[in-house]
């Protein structure tokens, strides 16, 4: 029966003087004084094991081990493996093009991106995907909790209700179709179905050519919509409690990998405090906060704003999480609900000095969607999904989290594309 | 305050004589003896509403109602609210192009696809979502538990690595990727870095022509992966505990559903009792069954013998689940792993007579992949990603359970696509 490296301990105190068999990789060997050391690194963590002789072993290779573990100070985990028996499962070829149980912060993005396979051998690489499956499985429970359903929608759509200048097309049969930038228009018939609060955890596409660290061409979207609000208000609170929730469960189970990336999340308290700051007032503080850098001056909640207000929130509130919200209205798409003539129920999140969420309550109204049509450059066909709030829709609005910049801002990672398994640049579409 | 329609009675057992707010959409209005009888319907249910006063109300209308609930065993769920103020938040026109309070049974499947944003609040229509969801929280619960690891991996691939036939092209930039049929290389990946059990729940493309009750050309995948396995024994297992919870969970969360639909699940007992049938006995069985049914030889498990096959499992052991193993290695992947020369480590899942899930031991030996290329029809070059597996790779396998299909013979419906939120077909792209 097999025994995880993170357990040994325990077996070792359950059943003293019983051999135990362990499986895993081979992370390191190092000799000493005739006694060979190999590292095992499985699932669950590393283990020491002590071998009288020397193994014929490759780094990398596969093994299962039988032995008597024993307390080791010096040991990680304060337990070796005194080795009986040994057998190799699956060997490795020497010829390794990536060093596995390398210093990670050595290694450059490229090389970390094009020997992924390998790459995500490494402890502290693989620790941003068990953090990352924490954050869905969080967010999936919250709003569970919060009576939501969750909803899988289509990811071909036949045409982009935003425009359709970011679009990836295609090839459906005798015509052509695009991939979905975000299932805004899916989520809010569910909300209309009568399901009132649903979730959806997808792929969504952006035909984008930036090659910047905060962008993804496909990226995993964590997406909430909900009936019955009144405002942009609404879906700020639930954010909180959600974040709350995402914070508190990732602290809970994943404490071995926040340690390896010296990371840690904001506590309740701190969240109910993030500040709610209008787009007008943010701008104001992002230009406050970049007189103080001697930058030029801000006209937009860009990328160098998003840190500005961050780092103004972090003095003034202990935490680098703002909602600003009232966007003026040519800054959101035509769904967006009004507050007035020149500004909207919407709101982005910043966390950490990048936009992590979008949203904003949406209208309802067929006919008011209709009328603001031309604004946008649009015609009324591309309206015509909607046509089903003509036979009763409630108020509602919702938001999505990008789940790999939630995941790069709680480790602090310095590219987004590091928190994605497989990301998909304009150049990059293997492995 | 709202209180939900399933609610309505413990609110009015809490604070007896107190008035309540209820929101959602007209389902049904009647008029009896001058009182107006209007059938509320939420999230959670229906709920009769009486009025005094005749309201200037239509059809699907969404609406906030205050008032007294009333216990009376005539209403729907025990209980009535006399109605003192109603507000229409969102008039509905009269022009319904679908009826939502209609009989589904009697409503053809290609009426309920057009009109699905009008379908879809059909409370027996819904009611499959409410299935569906269930499925895959149940499916990602019951693998966190035994500690599998949530991995989101790219639709966007390089090449198909079964070859290219059934594959939808995209534009990507200046060249061509394709949808992803299956994360199974992802997955095979993720176990080969160390994670060594993982899940997904993602979209999955066929390019399919055909348009049969069974096929979906996007659908939802629930993929599972795991190492240091034996044989696929391990992993019907794995599918038998893994079917038990979610049958359990959608009895404990879904009675209501199941209820609309005449429907039930397995029992854990009866789960446990499924026969595993190798290829050749499965083909046997069927040909005896076909007899019966005086039909023509059968040659290969195709839609037909799937049905014959759970007749007889339904017959001989008490439930019409059957895992049917050792397929020839003729009709499996290259990467399949061989058990001899003609038969595989490999199986489907047949649930009620359709095929359910697919799976089994993959080859974790880069040279023996190596070696079979060439009888599949492939190139070396096809295997570029598998590189990793030279260096290091543990013994493994995994399974998908097409979600719609589950849902689907849950439930008893007669077509797949009736389990699609918005199903994409040959034709189909709308909405």
């Amino acid at each position: 029966m097999r025994v995880l490296a993170k357990d040994i301990i325990q077996a070792a105190r359950d059943k003293p003087g019983e051999t135990v068999e362990v499986k895993g990789w081979v992370h390191r060997i190092r000799e000493l004084g005739g006694i060979t050391f190999v590292i095992l690194r499985d699932r669950s963590g590393i283990l020491q094991l002590v071998l009288e002789e020397k193994p014929d072993l490759t780094l990398e290779s596969v093994i299962t081990a039988t032995g008597m573990p024993a307390l080791n100070e010096k040991a990680p985990g304060g337990t070796e493996l005194k080795v009986q028996a040994l057998e190799c499962i699956s060997r490795a070829e020497t010829d390794l093009p990536y060093q596995v149980n390398g210093d990670v912060s050595k290694t450059g993005l490229e090389a970390i991106l094009d020997n992924r396979a390998l790459s995500l051998r490494n402890p502290k690489i693989r620790a941003i995907f068990k953090v990352q499956a924490t954050i869905i499985e969080a967010f999936s429970a919250y709003l569970r909790s919060q009576d939501f359903t969750e909803i899988k929608t289509s990811k071909l759509v036949g045409g982009g209700t935003e425009g359709g200048s970011e679009l990836f097309e295609v090839e459906y049969f005798d015509r052509k179709v695009y991939l979905a930038q975000s299932p805004q228009f899916y989520k809010q018939i569910m909300v209309a179905s009568g399901m009132e609060r649903v979730f959806e955890v997808a792929p969504a596409y952006r035909a984008e050519k930036h090659d910047t660290p905060r962008h993804l061409n496909e990226y995993v979207s964590l997406d909430v919509e909900m009936g019955f609000i009144e405002s942009e208000k609404d879906l700020i609170d639930l954010e909180k409690g959600l974040l709350t929730h995402v914070f508190a469960e990732v602290e809970r189970k994943n404490k071995a990998e926040l340690e390896l990336w010296g990371a840690g999340v904001p506590k309740a308290e701190a969240v109910s405090k993030a500040p709610i700051v209008p787009y007008e007032e943010a701008l104001k503080i992002a230009n406050a906060e970049g007189e103080k850098h001697k930058g030029g001056r801000i006209f937009d909640i860009n990328p160098e704003a998003e840190r500005f207000i961050c780092e103004w929130a972090g003095r003034e509130q202990g935490i680098e999480l703002v909602f600003v919200n009232e966007f003026p209205r040519r800054h959101r798409p035509f769904y967006t609900y009004p507050l007035d003539a020149a500004r909207t129920m919407s709101f982005d999140a910043l966390f950490r000095g990048l936009e992590i969420t979008t949203g904003g309550r949406r209208q309802h109204d067929y006919n008011a969607m209709l009328e603001v049509l031309p604004k946008f450059g649009l015609k009324p066909e591309n309206l015509a999904g909607y046509r089903a709030f003509k036979y009763g829709c409630p108020p509602h609005g919702g938001f999505a989290v990008g789940c790999e910049r939630l995941t790069q801002k709680i480790l602090g990672l310095s590219n987004v594309k590091e928190a994605s398994l497989f990301p998909r640049d304009r150049k990059r579409v293997e492995p």
